[in-house]
């Protein structure tokens, strides 16, 4: 039934909880599981319009990027730990919960797992935009993980 | 991980749906199963206030009952068709969304597994409001299934 497994994390801690969850289910269904993280264009104008701005300033965009990466090998690394197989790993730019989606579509996943409450959500109305927009929208069952 | 999950049901398709991923999850986990039908008070008052009068009248909460026992057996035969060992049934009166909360944190549910839109989300916004709201407000993992 669950033979492709996607992983969408943004380094918070229910997305952390959601990923264990996530590697116990496609152990049991011996399915694939792909990491993706997915981060918000940020461009030149929207930094300038910042209240922050960094002494050495790296290009926003790339920033992001950077974190993204990080955020997906800290991912992994901990798939790895719990002896998950049959990893990868994906770094998007884009709306989150569209770009989920869409990739979950384009990619015959069969099971999105994801954190109810992400980074984005802090003040989210009931269950986390981002969650609530994937487990709407996504064409394939979701597991929500507190 | 997961030893007790949670189906509420509504006779919908969304929720039979359900009732089969729920059954395979189960399969896997060697998990038991609570199917649970959740039905509204509908007292007297609002009877009397209702369009449709039948002419032979029942009790608008018996039937809602009898219904709501009707529903939980049909899944309890789908589910046996499938295979699925270790399943009961339960029938609770009360506000959907809440009562299915309670149930599964009064009875240390692992997991829920429910269809994204039922009966009463026709006119539901992005995900359905029974689902989103138990997605939201639950303890536990929750499964939706479209």
């Amino acid at each position: 039934m669950f033979r492709k497994i996607l992983l969408p994390v943004d380094g918070s801690e229910p997305a952390m909880r959601a990923l264990r969850v996530g590697a116990d289910v496609a152990g049991r269904y011996g399915a694939a599981l792909t990491v993706l993280c997915v981060y918000r264009h940020h461009g030149p104008l929207e930094s300038s319009l910042s209240m922050v701005r960094p002494s050495d300033p790296v290009p926003p965009d790339r920033a992001l990027s950077d974190f993204a990466h990080e955020v997906v090998q800290a991912a992994a690394a901990e798939l790895d730990r719990l002896g998950a197989v049959n990893v990868h790993t994906v770094v998007k730019r884009g709306h989150p919960a569209r770009t989920i989606v869409a990739y979950a579509r384009d990619n015959a996943i069969d099971l999105i797992v994801l954190g109810s409450r992400g980074l984005g959500d802090v003040e989210g109305f009931l269950l986390g935009s981002v969650s609530h927009k994937v487990t709407s929208l996504a064409d394939c069952p979701c597991l929500t993980v507190k």
